[in-house]
């Protein structure tokens, strides 16, 4: 089996927590525990190649950064976004190498900057189609003040009412190509398990003069952790929710868990509404797009459940058909 | 040729900037377009290795962690040197990654998370050996206000007279091993550009349960890169820095810019203590300790420089005698 697990974000950092480094590795050794046990089972051919999200160390960072403005020059959306995958790769790759050195199984373990490549002519590029929200709620005098600072900055009132209802937004395009592929598959091929694509990766755009240059955006890390699978050839995509299955008619009369599915009723259902966007929608996108490709098998399920979920024993199971 | 080289702090931020992203960015760019031309000149055989420092990145991340220290929780140094290590790679990567377009070369970059294992028994963490600055410089009172939170941080004062003269000093341990040396070698060996060992690695010591752990503490980023050149299994060893060449009797009479020294000549001068610690010494120590172990050729020079001192026409060239 050649695996690509996209972590879930409570994999480093849970809701209620405040995200200190003790919180962060504490959670980064219990998601080490179940994927360095996967690791254990693999054969000789067999390959594990890891992605994660980065929304609440990203928006620390961008609090930090935005409360020491007087002090230190903030740093480019970009730039937080590799930052992140510095911080999260280092404390994976300690986990999940030290489970491993527990487990006796010499594995070498490795997190890599990466980036990935998105459209300038993507629509969420323009304008008032930026959809994702990033930073702190503000008042409107807040928004006002960060608007006049930054004209560029789109922000969108995300909750009714007044008070702290507007949030900047930034764009969350759709990953076009990894980037450091080429470096990846060679890793990967030559039996390292892998970090990669951290956040969705650093998002970059194709200049007319051939450079690639950084851009204020945030790709879907199941989207772009598709992509990578594609890259390293993977025949499993495992995304990891805090949820054991996805359900049909989720919070409402009639909700039922999905176990085995095929790409068409998938696709049926993702049309007819019944996963949130932002939510369980791109994650059974990231699925649907991976089947077909040439996948032969997505699961969504939950973290404690992955080994009977690659069993075929729980989780929703994407299957061809 | 199998170079590893060693970026110094000018690499990525002047003296006299603040650290803006463009700033570093332009900077980056500069340091690619030599490291780029190294690139296009090379055979199949051949191989190139960079490592870089990370003060004043790391720095400005704790200034921003202390500032913002109320609204998020602080990240232990350890953390802050791998946020580093993503944010100078990315740089890094993507400045050489358009120069080598530009030249036309198809060589792919890419910048690892590397751990650089320390021994508990080095004296630098017997409480007072502690030798390097980090963070800012602080009043007495500020100094007890810190110690009186975090009792296990050393301060040294670091100037004379009053004021703000007191400086947290952490370890900085000899490196012991690169944790991720079978992978890097892998990358290496595939014909990748690797980026690693940045900040001089994330420093980690093993635990009694076979665990490691990161510490409190800043490697030398030289010494560090001597290692890693010993892992790839580089011929040359480059050590860049503001100076095209080490100097006998710096800044005093007799000053003596070095050409071509033998081994046995670099170790009488730096017995002779004519390599200031922190600056140039570490450096000569760095390439003594490199052709030690079996290499071709060290040498120290500027950025500017770089093809000159490879074709021997320039910089401090250290060969074996």
């Amino acid at each position: 089996m050649k695996l690509l697990v996209a972590l879930g974000g409570n994999a480093i950092k849970q809701a209620n927590e405040k995200g200190t480094t003790l919180e962060q590795f504490i959670n980064c050794k219990k998601t080490a525990t179940f994927l360095a046990k996967v690791v254990k089972k693999m054969g000789p051919q067999d390959r594990l190649v890891i992605t994660h999200g980065n929304g609440p160390q990203v928006g620390n960072l961008a609090v930090q950064n935005d409360v020491a403005k007087e002090n230190i020059p903030p740093q480019d959306l970009d730039i937080l976004g590799a930052m992140t995958q510095g911080q999260i790769g280092y404390m994976l790759q300690q986990m999940m190498d030290n489970q491993l050195r527990d487990l006796g199984a010499k594995v070498p373990v490795i997190a890599v900057v990466n980036r990935v490549r998105v459209s300038r002519d993507d629509p969420e590029f323009r304008g008032e189609n930026a959809s994702k929200p990033v930073g702190n709620f503000l008042t409107e005098d807040e928004m006002k003040q960060v608007k006049a600072k930054h004209p560029e900055y789109i922000f969108k009132k995300v909750k009714p009412g007044d008070g702290k209802v507007w949030r900047r937004v930034v764009p969350s395009p759709d990953p076009a190509e990894n980037v450091e592929a080429d470096a990846i598959k060679k890793l990967v091929d030559a039996g390292v398990v892998v970090i990669a694509s951290g956040g969705g990766g650093i998002p970059v755009v194709l200049d007319p003069d051939g450079h690639l240059r950084g851009v204020e955006a945030v790709i879907d890390k199941d989207l772009a952790g598709e992509k990578l699978a594609e890259v390293v050839g993977a025949d499993t995509l495992l995304v990891l929710t805090d949820v054991e299955k996805a359900k049909l008619n989720f919070g409402k009369p009639g909700e039922k868990a999905l176990d085995k599915i095929t790409v068409s009723e998938a696709k049926k259902y993702l049309q007819e509404g019944h996963f949130l966007a932002g939510s369980m929608g791109p994650k059974v996108k990231a699925c649907l797009r991976f089947m077909d490709w040439g996948g032969e098998r997505a699961i969504i399920t939950s973290l404690d459940k992955v080994i009977e979920a690659l069993d075929g024993k729980t989780g929703t199971q994407i299957v061809k058909g």
